[in-house]
């Protein structure tokens, strides 16, 4: 028996969601973004509050927007670690999260994700994300 | 049927290939790291240029490797992303480049990569990569 | 055949240890943290030497909790790369290393791990672990 939970079609689909959430925001593709929580899933941050729902996070994704200034962030995201339990897990990873303007990194931010996943008609998807931030650089 | 193109052993290939690449280029395996392109693959980035084929892809390896004046380089890769289609893939990962020297990081760089992949003689290889630089720390 | 040493089971176990590794460390689990090493698993560091065996190892965990002083250390890893053997495995990954406190990332360091693990009891474990420093930032 293998020493982690779920099967391993289940492991590289949640790999491929949190790299895809890193993707879609930081690409600016925001209706992308959302299809990858659940119709409640929720989004909170020590920076930008918590926002729930499609309408909240669709709220979100706006006041996000404004907040960058034209600047290009880049979520890098690394140390995913995940417990599955039939459709749902338990998951967290760290963040290096940095904007880019002018040719310069004008703001770096180190931090962590607590998630919860749920599976919703047939995708895993994020119930809700919450980011705590260790420092900035 | 699972969400994500390939299969599981695609997949792992892949992400071995990018791990290679930094772990080859960091370490001066050069000849090792011109085996993970095809013949006619290309390098591209905003600092050194165009690189194309076997020959022209070594020689960047010779500009590249003065360019660094003894430092010791990091691609840090994260935010692996790829769509598999038959023996081609389009991939793209974020960049945390670093250069250290008499133990600072004197270079610190966020970029991503936008790449295609083939698969030849049983291999998953880059037929391209283009480094596209955000912003220096 | 695939182009990777090992089966997809053990590769996604060595993936799920170095994750593991960080977040034991990073959250003060020390028993959870000692128990991803062989009985007689040693950790090699510049700053810090080496500590061999459960006892030494033990008496590391206490030597570097003091040595934060009450900040937030994050052991971000990348590039894992390996090679399995049977029961016994080669890996190495990079390292960025911060340390933050009252909101600002107070250390940061850009280090790599060479590594070499075996499967003791059905479980992939560190056998050794020595840390390379490269630079701080």
């Amino acid at each position: 028996m293998a020493n982690f939970s779920g099967t391993i079609e289940d492991r590289e689909e949640i790999r491929d969601l949190y790299a895809r959430y890193a993707d879609t925001l930081d690409n600016h593709r925001y209706n992308e973004w959302l299809d990858l929580f659940t119709d409640d899933g929720s989004f909170e941050s020590t920076r930008f509050g918590k926002h729930e729902g499609r309408a909240g996070l669709e709220k979100f994704t706006r006041v996000y927007r404004d907040s960058l200034g034209g600047a290009q962030a880049r979520h890098v995201i690394t140390n995913l670690l995940f417990t599955i339990d039939g459709d749902a897990a338990d998951a967290s990873c760290y963040l290096l999260y940095s904007h880019c303007k002018e040719g310069r990194v004008q703001q770096s931010t180190v931090a962590n994700y607590r998630d919860k996943l749920r599976r919703v008609d047939g995708r895993w998807r994020y119930q809700s994300r919450k980011v705590c931030m260790d420092g900035r650089a």
